[in-house]
């Protein structure tokens, strides 16, 4: 299988289990559900979710024993976009194409759709620990702590992000925040595979370093694109960040350095994956993926 | 110890407990920390770890072994004000006679205290849990799985009663918009306490009737204050329910058989509680509290 075939096969099955879980949720509000389903579904590139199942592949075949960590992980995601792109934070009426959920349906929804599926994916995984044996029990709350600072610190890096807008940042700062606001779920993902796949302290380490560079890369790829990219790949307006006054990597260092920046970070993660274990091929992929999406 | 006094006791022990939580709570973005403090201190009833903490003291002396879900509990039911009192939904500026989480600060650090009080919870009851043996784990794991599923009804309740503004509902709906968004977290305060202090499957179940009645019982006096309550006592304007058409058991039937109701459901919850166990007299008291209050 070459690598975009790989790409599919994750993205298909992510869906499939989102299908399903948005399927069987059995919140009664039907109008609430419709609005969770709407923004789970909205043809995201599953990133968090893949580095799940493909982290977790390198140690292990079984990898439907990741699926549960991978959807709660997309729901987290997912409800984190919901709250970002709401009026009082980053005010976007577009998202993938698509209206945001409080241009879709409302502001009080978007709110309460947000907060279901962060609740709903801390469900999820409770209800799968309750159901494990012992050993498996401990690993998986040990995942999910490793989530729940995750999230914590992402929650933390939007808050700087909102707080800093139209202020300039050091660059110390701008790295601190995309750490948190992008860099701990990718993180977090890669570091959770790696956990449920019980790969050792030592590959545990070396896979986050991985994963702080292609966190830092896809940010930086991000603000790229936000500013020359096309409008109806990314499906949302290009130049926003710009004129709101926000600080990214492209008008804190202009476009050449932030391609350099780029180019350097993706080289440095594929230097850590590529020696380190024989099964890194996907990865060392996704690395290059995240370089040169146009989307 | 007379009622006031237990019922200062368990505040006290409340308060202190949230404070320690505050000062150590590890986000480093400190204007999101103070916003989250606020809003925690900002002097609640403290009703749903009160009920964590007497129902596990009905079973068992070591009431500090409940300490963490109490906290937890308050982290959740102060979460989803902050949520509930946002622009988008409610857009109320006074909450307990102080300025809302949104007037206070801004409404983006309003959505993100609201959500980083969720995870925080959370990520409390885990990082516990992880620390735990394993019977201890197994018993925690399902009174968080009870939260957890508390909070999704919590938020199914929030959304009907949004969604039903200036509209007229049937009773039974009525009575089941309430259920979820005030009864479910007064449930599974009561639940999670006899979980905690391994209450047979039969108490469990008797003292969930109380909790319903009791969650019923406080809504339908919130209904009563908003209409005939003290504005200063309150700390929160008088009478907004009825100008925004909101459906409650005082603009449905009427302030008297509001009243009636609400004698009766106290009555039925105090039956429930008086046959079954000794030591129930605070739940008695807490129970004619909740009627007779004025705040």
């Amino acid at each position: 299988m070459n690598f975009k075939e790989e790409l599919k096969k994750y993205i298909d099955l992510i869906n499939d289990e989102l299908i399903k879980y948005v399927k069987t949720n059995e919140c009664p509000e039907q109008v609430l559900n419709e609005a969770i389903g709407y923004s789970l579904m909205a043809g995201g590139k599953r990133l968090r979710p893949i580095l799940i199942l493909s982290t977790y592949s390198l140690f292990k075949d079984d990898i439907q024993k990741s699926f549960k960590f991978a959807i709660a992980m997309e729901m987290v995601h997912t409800f984190s976009l919901i709250h970002d792109d709401l009026p009082g934070i980053d005010n976007d009426d577009y998202r993938r194409g698509k209206l945001t959920n409080h241009k879709k349906y409302n502001e009080a929804t978007a709110i309460l759709s947000g907060d279901s599926l962060l609740n709903g994916a801390y469900k999820l995984i409770i209800e799968d620990i309750a159901n494990s044996d012992e050993k498996e029990k401990s690993k998986k709350i040990n995942a999910l702590y490793e989530l729940s600072h995750g999230i914590d610190r992402m929650i933390a890096g939007e808050y700087i992000d909102t707080e800093y807008e139209g202020k300039q940042i050091s660059s110390e700062y701008l790295e601190y925040m995309h750490e948190n606001k992008t860099g701990a779920l990718i993180k977090s993902s890669v570091k959770i595979g790696a956990m449920l796949a019980e790969a050792s302290e030592n590959d545990i380490q070396n896979l986050s370093k991985y994963a702080e560079k292609i966190g830092l890369a896809f940010q930086i790829k991000d603000d790229i694109l936000s500013e020359i990219g096309n409008q109806e790949e990314l499906g949302k307006p290009v130049g926003n960040d710009r004129e709101r006054g926000k600080c990214t990597y492209v008008t804190k260092y202009g476009l050449e350095s932030a391609q350099k920046m780029l180019d350097n970070i993706i080289n440095e993660a594929i230097e850590i994956i590529k020696n380190y274990t024989k099964n890194s091929e996907f990865l060392i992929e996704l690395a290059l993926y995240i370089k040169n999406r146009n989307k």
